[in-house]
């Protein structure tokens, strides 16, 4: 049996930000069957997550991109792969049944041939929307939940700034440190985002980077007693001014610069000094790195969603052909929460 | 009884490069008793420390300098307080007596009236010179031995780069890596110090940083694997072409940033993506934070010397009047090894 399989590509490596005409939707017939004993899977998708990094992945250089899996270099032409859930329609692999839910590296598409089943994983919904294991239960939330507590390493009491603090990560992090007992402040693009941080997210303060032209003073203001933690999601300027306010032993993690992603020319340039005689650190972290903490990750944030505490805060558009817009639209600050494209109903 | 005591002041708060027309040599009398019961002790300095990061506290703002003691501000007109090596002339203390030899805060000066003998402690030489005690096994060595085990967290076989190794703090973490079983590379600015560090103190290689045109193919060609641990006197340029040839969980401990001190225009900008995909760690820290090695670094240190496999490089004027031009020969890459002066005999 065969189905067509519409799926978006790269025309060519990118530079700057991306733009739809960067994007191609491709259809192609795919086999709904596996060579027996292959251990193949084909899997099709429910939920795309939509995540700034893969940018990274679009540009034709790579210095960085070799260093990590996850950051592998993307071929133009070819199917995207990308973390998401999804179900599975014929399967080779003595791990995987027809129609059992999966979640773990699918694709930009609404099928998939999963070699071997790599990087797959049976997915027990617990009771959640099957969204939630495509954001905050997935890799957003396990970057959020280790980048605050195993980088940023707080104490109860410290003054915590977010920044892109409505974004998929940044909310979750502000939210985490509101639950751990830290002061949070979060800046974001708007006034509507702002609005939510405060109002529904429990954020204690919020600012629109956009209205202010000094970020140092900004920082000052709302930090009068200074920072002790900043988690980075978007380098330049804002990562300046967060040194620059931070108190001694302060703790930067760099979560994405998603500023820099698509402007290479913009650079933190943090004042030296400060990062010498108040101890700074600014590490750089990548979720993969902390599988370790996994199991912690999800028993704490199920037990926030179950008892209300934490509130997914979900983007979901529809359909494959909306996938260039959803991710078009991160460096342009249209999403709130966590971008995801709902590809077929369950 | 009274004598006269010659010692160092600022005319003005420093901007930029220190030059001679900034100092002034200064004398004043000196009565040699204390009141008792007052805790207080006159010390006659012996070695003096000469330190880059005294420039710090010359300048006229201090964003950085109220973060610790050490770098509280210097005000001109007054004695310039420095680490050094003394001896006792009078005490009011009952820990401290006549003769005894002192180690801590004394002055660039010749006599120090020392309240309540505060941040003074008892030397016991050990069988070594004396001015090893204000070098090697003073602030220099403790910095160099807290920033590299401490910070830096090194393990054997770890490829290792030192800026200005030729420093007092440099030469000594190059010789630690060494003897710990690091691979490591010094950078310096001359013929003569690149040959001290591969022929005298045991580098793997060294090169002459102003013979580079392009710093990040000149790591690239002295580490063809990768730069494990940056260990970075220097800042500017030089740390972000470190972070571009760094391995994934590289570290980088920032220990001072000369090039920055005289041109606060001069900025690291290291590549943030970089920092997040190598998940890179850039940490600040201050000897004075490690006390807690205190004692490992001194046992270790002392074998060491005794076992004669470090080498300590020194570089001593003699006399209060030579303070500036040791001080403003720190800039100009003049020193080799721990600059200090001698002020009296013992």
């Amino acid at each position: 049996m065969e189905v067509s399989n519409k799926y978006i590509t790269i025309k060519t490596h990118i530079e700057g930000a991306p733009k739809e005409t960067d994007f191609e939707l491709k259809t192609a017939a795919i086999t709904l069957s596996v060579e027996p004993g292959s251990n193949d899977v084909i899997v099709k998708s429910l939920y795309v997550s939509i995540d700034p990094y893969q940018l990274n992945r679009m540009k034709s250089y790579s210095s960085s991109h070799k260093a990590t899996v996850a950051a592998a270099p993307i071929t133009p032409a070819e199917a995207i792969d990308a973390f998401g859930v999804a179900k599975v329609v014929v399967s080779g692999n003595p791990e995987f049944q027809k129609d059992e839910l999966v979640v773990g590296s699918i694709s930009w598409g609404e099928y998939k041939l999963v070699k071997g089943g790599d990087r797959l994983r049976k997915l027990d919904p617990m009771g959640f929307p099957l969204s939630y294991h495509a954001g905050i239960l997935g890799f957003s939330g396990l970057t959020a939940y280790a980048g605050f507590f195993e980088i940023c390493k707080p104490k109860k009491g410290e003054k915590v700034f977010v920044s892109a603090a409505s974004g998929s990560v940044g909310n979750l992090v502000g939210q985490y440190a509101k639950l751990f007992g830290c002061y949070v402040v979060g800046s974001a693009g708007s006034k509507e985002k702002i609005a939510l941080l405060k109002e529904k997210l429990g954020f204690d303060d919020a600012f629109n980077y956009k209205e202010e032209t000094d970020l140092k003073a900004t920082l000052k203001r709302y930090f009068p007693e200074g920072i002790d933690i900043y988690f980075d999601n978007v380098g330049a300027e804002m990562q300046e001014a967060a040194v620059a306010n931070m108190n001694i032993f302060g703790r930067v993690a760099v979560c994405g610069i998603i500023s820099e992603y698509t402007n290479s020319g913009r650079r933190a340039a943090p004042e030296m000094l400060d990062i010498v005689y108040k101890r700074i650190r600014i590490q750089g972290f990548l979720s993969v790195d902390h599988f370790d903490v996994y199991g912690d990750f999800i028993s704490t944030t199920c037990d926030h969603l179950r008892a209300g505490k934490i509130h997914p805060l979900e983007d979901i558009s529809s359909g494959v052909e909306s996938i260039p817009s959803a991710f078009i639209g991160l460096f342009q600050g249209h999403n709130v929460g966590k971008k995801m494209v709902q590809i077929a109903e369950e």
